[in-house]
C-alpha cells in the first residue's frame, strides 16, 4: 500500500530470504545494507529508499539485538526522508534474559513502523497465522488490500487462537518453552564454545530458536562442504552464506534448534564437529 | 504469473466485483464484456485482451450458464490470440436438473483454462478454501508466486477438509443441501412468477444459491430505493446494478437463498412485493 515498481526498499545482509524476493516478486529494487555487531548499518542506507525491512529483537539469522543508539538512529532515517520502516518481531517471545530493548514500534513517535509478528515460532508455522500493528495512517489501505489478496484469514484457527490467548494458556505455554529453548541454546553455546573454538566463533545472542557462528578461517564452499558431510550423518545446519542479500557471503553457520529434542543435541554437535 | 501492469484482463458486465477490483488494483487494464443469455458475448472481447475472467456454470449475477456454442467460441478466442481464460466454477455444484455443460476446463485442448473452485459456497466461507486446475506449464510459477505471497494455505482446515472428501461425507453433504437449495429456489421462482409478473422478469437458471430478476419497466434508482424499503422491514437483497462492471447498470435484483430458511421464503417474498 506504500510502493510503487520501481521504488527502492532495504534489506538486511544478512538477512531473511522470503521477504526480500517477495519485495523483489513486486518490482521494487531491493537493496542489500550490511549488518554489523549493532544491527542494520543505517548510515549505508542509499538516499532514494521508499522502505527498509529489519529483524530487531532477533536478526535473521545472526542473532543479535539491534542496538538502542541504532534503534534511535534508523527511526531518525525515517523521519528525515519520509521513509516507513517494518519491523519483524518474529521470536521475540523467546527471550532468555539480557536487558530487553523497546521494539522500534514503540519508540516511534511519528508513525513510521509497521510491526509485525507471528504465530509460527511460538505455536505452529501450519497456522498460517501473524498479526501487524500499523499506524492508524495505513489502517484503511490495509484493510482494502487484504480484503483484495483474499478477504479474510480463516476464522476457525483465529477463534481458537484468541480463546487460547484469553484462557491464558498461550502466555503459559510461552513460559514453558522458553525454559526449554533456553536449556537448547545454553548446551549449543557451551558445547561450541569448548570444542568449536578453534572453527567457529559465537554471535552472542539472547533470544530465539536458532543461533548463528561465523567461521573466521574458512572459506563459504569449505563450509558449505561440510555441512553437506553434516547432513549425510544426520545433522542438518544451514550455511550463513545462505542468507546472503549482496555479493559477500560469509562463512558461518546457522544451528536451529526449535525442533531436536535437548538430549540429541550433544550427539549431533559431537557429529557436526567430526566433519570439520 | 501471466501478466504484468498495463495488460489487457476482461470482465463479465455485469459480472462479480472483488476480481475486477483485485485485477485492478494490479495495474492491469480492465475491460467489461456484455453478457447476454448464453453468456459472455466472445465477440466484444477487445482484440489485445491477454486473459479473460469468467462464471460460465452459474454466470455471477445473472445465473445463467454460458452455452456450449459460447464456451467453444471463447475457447477459439483464446487460441487464436494467445489469450488465457480462468474459470470460476463457484455453485457448480448445485445443479437442480437440466443438462450440465462441460467446464471450459474440460473442453481445452491448448492449455487455455484456470480453472477456480471454492468450498465457500459448498462449506462456508470462513473456511478460506479453494483450489485451481492448471496447466501443466504453469504449475511451476503459481506454485513460486503462491510461496511467495504466503507460503501455504492452513494446514489444519486442509487436513480436516480432505478427510471430511475421503470418508465421502462431503459428496453426502452436497447432495442433501442440493435438494434444500432445489427447494428454496423453486419456491421463490414460483412465487416470483406468481406474484412479481408485473415488475420482475425472473432469469431462467438451475444452479447455485442465489437466482436474479430482471425489473424491465423500472429504473435504477427506483429498484435501489424499493430494497432499501425492503431492508427497514428486514429482507435483503442486492440490486443488480452493484454488479455493474460499466456504464450501464441495469434495473434488477438479485436474491441470495443460502442462508435464509426455506419457511421463511413466502412471508420475505411478501414483504418484498409490498415494497414495490
Amino acid at each position: 500500500v506504500l510502493l510503487t515498481s520501481g521504488d527502492r526498499v532495504a534489506v538486511e545482509d544478512p538477512g531473511y530470504g522470503p521477504p526480500r524476493r517477495l519485495l523483489a516478486s513486486l518490482g521494487l529494487r531491493v537493496t542489500a545494507v550490511p549488518v554489523d555487531g549493532e544491527g542494520l548499518m543505517v548510515d549505508a542506507i542509499p538516499p532514494d529508499t521508499r522502505l527498509v525491512y529489519v529483524s530487531p529483537s532477533h536478526q535473521i539469522p545472526l542473532g543479535m539485538s539491534m542496538s538502542l543508539r541504532r534503534r534511535i538512529a534508523l527511526l531518525d532515517w525515517a523521519n528525515r526522508n519520509g521513509g516507513a520502516i517494518i519491523e519483524d518481531d518474529y521470536d521475540s517471545e523467546f527471550r532468555f534474559g539480557g536487558r530487553p530493548i523497546e521494539p522500534l514500534q514503540m519508540l516511534d513517535t511519528h508513525g513510521r513502523v509497521i510491526y509485525v509478528g507471528s504465530f509460527s515460532k511460538t505455536m505452529l508455522p501450519t497456522l498460517r497465522l501473524g498479526f501487524l500493528v500499523a499506524p492508524p495512517s495505513l489502517r484503511t489501505a490495509l484493510e482494502a488490500a487484504k480484503f483484495l489478496a483474499d478477504w479474510h484469514s480463516p476464522l476457525a484457527t483465529q477463534a481458537a487462537m484468541a480463546r487460547f490467548l484469553a484462557d491464558g494458556l498461550f502466555a503459559r505455554h510461552i513460559r514453558r518453552t522458553r525454559s526449554v529453548y533456553q536449556q537448547r541454546h545454553q548446551l549449543i553455546v557451551d558445547y561450541l564454545t569448548r570444542s568449536f573454538a578453534d572453527v567457529l566463533e559465537v554471535v552472542p545472542s539472547s533470544v530465539g530458536l536458532h543461533l548463528a557462528a561465523i567461521a573466521p578461517g574458512a572459506s563459504v564452499d569449505r563450509i558449505v562442504a561440510i555441512l553437506r558431510r553434516a547432513s549425510a550423518v544426520g545433522v542438518e545446519c544451514q550455511p550463513l552464506s545462505m542468507f546472503a542479500a549482496g555479493d559477500s557471503p560469509r562463512a558461518g553457520i546457522v544451528l536451529g534448534y526449535g525442533a531436536i529434542g535437548s538430549e540429541q543435541i550433544e550427539e549431533g554437535l559431537a557429529r557436526l564437529r567430526a566433519c570439520f
